[in-house]
């Protein structure tokens, strides 16, 4: 039996190598990939993004755990997760998680405590969520620490977006900074229990009253993004989705059934408006485009000589041509 | 007298509007740019980076003072800050600074409230960085919200980076993920009349005591950079600076001075040891990389029709053709 065929049929073990293989970017983690793709697009993909401390990753396991009782639904967590070297972060995650969750055929967990560039990490994500997709769960949870844009950037690429946050932290302007409040499809208080809480609903309510109706634009890599496939007219956009504002106890799994709720609610309604689709297409737009960009540089880095760089780096280093001027020069090198 | 001119001579009105420009990516902008280039290499950089909620803006506002009332050094101040549309939090965020810092010649302020790519985030910065300096400004402190990966890689390519932590932040297994540690050059302990502090306090420097010495590579754009030019040896590297940690108390004053001395004390080690110069190749190299990449990918698009692109991707969104395989007809159909 193939990889594939072996991931199709359920073999955790051959999952669990076919994801490190992608994660080490192998040429036979990629044929594989392809071969998967055409499985791909059947689950539903949620985002989970939050600052630090809000308690995100009970969220997510408290949820997992209510999909599992109540619905019987499988589900894929992707933590994503720049993890220190020093406190090998993800590998503790993964066992505090192991605690609730482990043992169940119907969970498999895998964090990504690779330390490379944001596009890196959104890339292995696109394709980590695309294998569980095709080996057939049904809930593919994607966890992102949000705070820096690349993060959100991958939470949002998923169907529904969850934006957790505290109490305690509405009251600081740096926290109304964060710029991850339009992404939000569903806005989560987490750890509802501690003082204040009403005043970070208060404050978050006011703020996504204030704003404006979300706009479905990728920035990206410095260039707005012109989504060439068809999307949804806008004047039904408007009025498609109004975030609601839930308040959970993860620890205790207090408000989660109210959270699959609306989870559900809003697959409903990315269905019966289109955008589903909408979002599957910005999502693959993404990665490819993502890939192209790698592409590119690696075949500019292929082409220029070891030298021809050394040299230009040089006379920037000593001030002698601005990078403006290295770049033009370099690019010119290549073409000749 | 040329723009260019008129920002050595230390017009204000005529540096903010360059920033402007630079900030829209005009050509007037990058042709001033370009004159100024080689001006620069002066000022001490000086990144603070922190989750938000740490108290890092009083900190920069502090230290700022301290240097104008006690060295009367001239402070510039980069707030990269990816804001929320909703609030304006940049605008807000300013408005506070002012109180504090207004009206005084020798500081400038500016936020950086763009919603754009990490990539275009990073240039942009540096070019203002570069700017800041060029214009004589002798401390140039760039300022991040330091969770994602890019806004950390940001403030790492200062001379100096001091991570912000606050009470309470470390008793989360999420915080000790964030992975911004290793790249401290000094860590602050802010808000170190809260509760809990001595935790905080026993924790990093546990962690700190765990790891490993900073290695001085930069991950980026999914590559592993070598760094062309000649650094220093490692051995030399390894016992060449202990990170210290700090407890203050920015809004009180409290730790300033002493966090200033050890800024200071950092920046004679970096000349003492060659690194200033080191670090100052790491970020005019990882400048240059980046404007290539944002080239490539201009050119790339210029040269692909608009009908290939949407075909090719219409064969993705109907799963018949998997992203992979759509980069390798997009990058052929380029060479075509």
């Amino acid at each position: 039996m193939s990889v594939v065929e072996s991931i199709l049929s359920g073999d955790r073990l051959a999952l669990s190598r076919l994801l490190t293989q992608i994660e080490n970017n192998t040429p036979q983690g990629l044929a594989a990939l392809d071969e998967l793709f055409p499985h791909s697009g059947k689950a539903h993909l949620i985002g989970v993004t939050g600052a630090p401390g809000t308690g995100k990753s009970s969220l997510v396991n408290q949820l997992a755990l209510h999909y599992r009782k109540q619905t019987g639904k499988s589900v894929a967590i992707v933590a994503v997760d720049p993890s220190s070297p020093f406190s090998g972060g993800a590998v503790l995650g993964d066992r505090v998680r192991m605690k609730d969750l482990g043992g169940d055929p119907g969970v498999f967990i895998r964090s990504m405590a690779a330390r490379g560039s944001l596009g890196g990490l959104a890339e292995t994500t696109a394709s980590f969520a695309q294998v569980f997709d095709a080996a057939g769960y049904q809930i593919v949870i994607i966890e992102t620490v949000g705070a820096g844009q690349g993060e959100v950037d991958i939470a949002r690429l998923a169907h529904t977006t969850i934006v957790v946050e505290a109490p305690g932290f509405g009251d600081d302007i740096q926290a109304i900074k964060a710029g991850i409040l339009e992404i939000a499809d569903i806005l989560v208080i987490n750890k509802a229990d501690l003082p204040g809480v009403e005043h970070t609903e208060k404050a978050l309510k006011m703020m996504l009253e204030l704003g404006h109706p979300v706009e479905h634009e990728m920035i990206h890599h410095g260039q707005k993004m012109e989504i060439q496939a068809p999307t949804v007219d806008k004047s039904v956009r408007e009025d498609f989705w109004i975030t609601p504002v839930l308040k959970t106890v993860a620890i205790e799994g207090t408000g989660i059934p109210e959270l699959a709720e609306e989870i559900d609610r809003h697959a409903d309604k990315l269905r019966s408006t289109g955008e589903w689709a909408g979002r599957e297409r910005l999502r693959l737009t993404v990665e490819v485009e993502n890939r192209i960009q790698e592409s590119l540089w690696s075949d500019f880095q292929k082409r220029l000589s070891d030298e021809t760089y050394r040299k230009v780096l040089q006379k920037v280093f000593d001030r002698g041509l601005s990078p403006w001027a290295a770049v033009k020069e370099l690019m010119n090198g290549r073409r000749r």
